[in-house]
């Protein structure tokens, strides 16, 4: 990429984070028509889905024709996650173009939520990876590491342990590490730190900041991780899933309020502010009785607002 | 000060900022039961009011019997708004310890709200310190520039314009001198540059940050403002007087989640956040109708949250 402004890439998680948190399920072409509506924003990575047994994630079973779909979009990177090596051959056999596959850093939520230990999820990312390797080397495979900055099960979560865990990770052969602070316990000190840290552990491969909004600090944490380098940030269009602003909440960052920041800021997220306003609509078709979330939405623009939208980018 | 740890000073101002901006009037012996409890929760500086004619604010005209209430409360420097030179008389009368004079830096928003341009804003400025400097040499003179990020009556406001300001008010003999972003319309980016160019500008007078969270950006400013080197911040219980989370909004920073962003992060408010919440209830003793804001509030503190709380400091 040849910008002279500073640029980041958002990605996408609202068809994946947000529709696994809600209880109704969207019809399948209203989720093609958002991913659509999205794409045409200028998003360029979207997580489509989720390849899980249906009886688990019923409101995800049909990720395969939500990636089909998506193929066709131009320039997009169609993202999916995968909890395992069977997903992982589900999400292949789809033909994405990325998987995540989630490592809790916290041993207990691992076991309430895979119920594999951080080691035992390690040879499982392993496996993905020799997998990978032999039928679809093209495949990028992240790995985003959850309950990074703490965990409500276990409570506090090691700095050390997380990094040794994203070394592992890298060691088992993942193209990309994330963090996630799963539970809204970060704080911009904290972000700065741990990036830092995974930058030294794994260098190349630190990859994606995914916050959330529990506490309010959502776009700070952003702030912060942007300061020390990250340049992929997750986020949920309309904070779909939870409220960002309520107790309790999944609260992922609203992808509209954090491409107002960094457009405010003179930075690239190559995202038109009023197509994704229009995408929400498209959200709104499909789960119409889904709060839509949003400060900059409720807000408008101001007035003399000047976005630093560029040509769409070309590669994905 | 001798703290190990990084600090900050939280100036409380919902008593004159959040108290205005709502159409109840909270009865007098409720206002001192707030302001005391906002005192025994760490809060060192605390603006309790605005000499203004009372027709024009009936909310604030009991202002000196709350400033003769907080001048007994320990540590405390008592803050009032005057927006002239005669609510500085009244000022000086009561005894408070600092005054804050708003200056406009847009013209449109100048003749709007007080019916002066900015350059006669400066001239009652400097006939406010040659008062202070005749009648009362200790108080305190702030001047907080408003709008300086934007108008939404004139659009752009000049960043060059700001700062020429800023200068005008230093030489006119302030104290010290904030940037306010009465619209809602600064970003990180813009809340660095400008107070850098202010410390460039005025030096040791650089003020405290006055900051909205109208987009959702209050928090990740005043981080940007905090990096860049400020430790001063405006904040208000509650989100007093406007929904910091809605269109339209007032909405100044809630000082519960800006305490727990800085003390999360390590930086020493002095404030304890458990009796931070429980100034909340004198509030809504006192007004009983109003909506009370707060994402820490709602969310409740992480488990394991460790607070940065240090002995309450002696001076103001």
């Amino acid at each position: 990429m040849s910008n002279a402004l500073p640029h980041v890439l958002i990605s996408e998680v609202g068809p994946r984070d947000g529709l696994q948190s809600v209880k109704a399920t969207m019809a399948l072409p209203h989720k093609l028509a958002w991913v659509s509506a999205l794409h045409a924003a200028g998003l360029r990575e979207i997580e489509v889905g989720s390849f899980v047994p249906a009886r688990l994630l019923p409101q995800l079973a049909d990720t395969a024709d939500v990636v089909r779909h998506a193929l066709g979009l131009p320039g997009l990177t169609v993202m999916a996650l995968v909890p395992n090596l069977k997903g992982a051959q589900a999400a292949f056999d789809a033909g994405v173009h990325k998987i995540t596959l989630p490592v809790s850093a916290s041993e207990a939520h691992s076991l309430a939520n895979v119920r594999k230990t951080c080691a035992q999820m390690v040879d499982e990312v392993r496996a993905v990876v020799a997998l990978r390797n032999a039928v679809a080397p093209h495949i990028q495979v992240e790995a985003g590491v959850s309950t990074a900055f703490g965990c409500t099960l276990q409570g506090h979560v090691p700095e050390a342990h997380v990094l040794d865990l994203a070394e592992a990770l890298a060691k088992a052969g993942v193209d990309d590490i994330g963090l996630s602070d799963t539970t809204g316990m970060a704080n911009p000190a904290a972000v700065r730190r741990l990036f830092k840290g995974l930058q030294s552990a794994v260098g190349e491969k630190a990859g994606a900041a995914h916050l959330h909004n529990t506490r309010g600090l959502g776009l700070a944490n952003c702030l912060a991780a942007f300061d020390v380098g990250v340049r992929t940030f997750d986020s949920s269009q309309a904070g779909l899933g939870g409220c960002p602003y309520a107790p309790g909440a999944s609260g992922n960052v609203v992808t509209e309020d954090l491409v107002f920041m960094f457009e405010a800021m003179g930075v690239d997220t190559g995202v038109d502010l009023d197509k994704l306003m229009t995408a929400r609509g498209a959200l709104k078709q499909g789960l119409p009785d889904e709060p839509l979330y949003g400060m900059v939405p409720d807000a408008g623009l101001p007035a003399n607002f000047t976005p630093h939208v560029r040509p769409l980018r070309k590669s994905p």
